[in-house]
């Protein structure tokens, strides 16, 4: 069993958070992938060298200037920074972006509304360039910067990153994709912290989604979970990091 | 035999020089690893950032914001550029710094006169970590970040990384060790590019370091292409990007 957890920007941008999560992650037992998201560094950046940050739906549209930001910021100074320290903590991390290896190819979006520029949705994972990373004791550590093959990066979404990578692992050995964010998993009250739902599988969910308490960014993160385990993943939960070490600590697993 | 390749920031600088050299790179047998310098780019980030850049020696003045500017600037945006580069001409690069699998251990310099700030002097490289990449089939492509393995990245000069991995690489099998610069190989006249001199042992480089033809920034270079030399590097050769496709073109080989 290989386990994959997905942080996202929340814990990238909390110092302390961080290095707890680095600290915990690092003793995890067994074969294991990391997929760190961006966080707020990269609008900093952008603002400070007067780059504009467009956002549309959630998803920011990335030209050649903000390419050049987030690979700086994504595949340099936060995927390098969290390998240094997972290195510490005896976690034998190697950093990746989706070129590295050719390990995520993926195609610039084509929508017909909107131009999201150097944006990648992702074609093919090679499962085996991986496998060869972790059979050779290594911690692969993702951004989620991919590249189409061609010579071109792209920016990709994190959780969309760790379930390819979870759906390409899949086909060689038994995959639990782990995403961690800042709540204890999903809400049924979403003012309620404690009102986790322990489990949801494909009906739960049509019913969460058509009484409103499933919207938002929580809806391309239950697709992916969804997919991820259609394609083969054996176990897929949403939770707080605190899970990393206890895994009776609250948390939503999705079922089929 | 494995070849490490060292690349300055000057083709980094010049797109053209780059491009071509990527092809070549890419098309060259064997195993290979390759090292690049930072060139001008984390100058130009810098000033736009507002962080003054300190020069003292020809070496940079590494302050906290300077390091999070190379490790963006080396390890991000070009490292990760030339890596989807190769993989375009079908070389399967893998992207590293010195924290990357361990690879590269170093520490903060020490000097009583100056402080440098986060800029390593390599202790210790993981040449059995190196192998396990190239045996795979991966070509390692370093930029000249390393870590202190306490989660603390260094500024490390490239030259240096260069030859330090290659002298870790030659206790497990045969390396040549190329330094490629804007020039054919090390000059007799400083003014005529054609004036390159053949062969260097240590008595030939004693007299052209007493006479000044040798001075500057070719002298560390060459200490490191001797000292590449007695940790048994098979071959050390300074010579301009040209000598990767023909070995025939003008270079200097250092000679113990």
């Amino acid at each position: 069993m290989i386990k994959v957890i997905k942080i996202g920007g929340n814990v990238i941008d909390n110092t302390t958070a961080l290095e707890a999560f680095q600290r915990d992650f690092a003793c995890m037992e067994g074969s294991k992938i990391l997929i760190h998201g961006g966080g707020k560094i990269a609008t900093q950046i952008s603002q400070k060298l007067g780059i504009e940050t467009v956002m549309v739906g959630g998803r920011r549209v990335t030209d050649r200037p903000t390419l050049d930001v987030v690979t700086m910021v994504y595949a340099g100074l936060i995927n390098k920074n969290v390998v240094a320290a997972l290195q510490s903590h005896g976690c034998n991390a190697i950093g990746l972006s989706g070129a590295d290896a050719g390990s995520i190819t993926s195609h610039k979006r084509i929508n017909k509304d909107i131009d999201y520029g150097y944006v990648g949705d992702v074609d093919r994972v090679d499962a085996a360039a991986i496998k060869k990373l972790t059979d050779a004791g290594f911690t692969p550590v993702f951004c989620a910067i991919t590249h189409d093959g061609n010579g071109t990066l792209l920016n990709t979404n994190a959780d969309t990153v760790a379930s390819s990578v979870a759906c390409g692992v899949a086909s060689l050995e038994d995959v639990e994709l782990i995403f961690c964010f800042e709540k204890d998993g999903v809400l049924s009250c979403p003012d309620d912290d404690t009102s986790v739902i322990p489990h949801i599988d494909t009906a739960v969910y049509a019913s969460l989604k058509e009484s409103g308490v499933i919207s938002g960014g929580m809806l391309p993160k239950m697709e992916n979970a969804f997919a991820a385990l259609k394609a083969g993943v054996k176990k897929v939960i949403i939770t707080s990091p605190a899970y990393i070490t206890d895994q009776n600590a609250p948390h939503t697993e999705i079922v089929l």
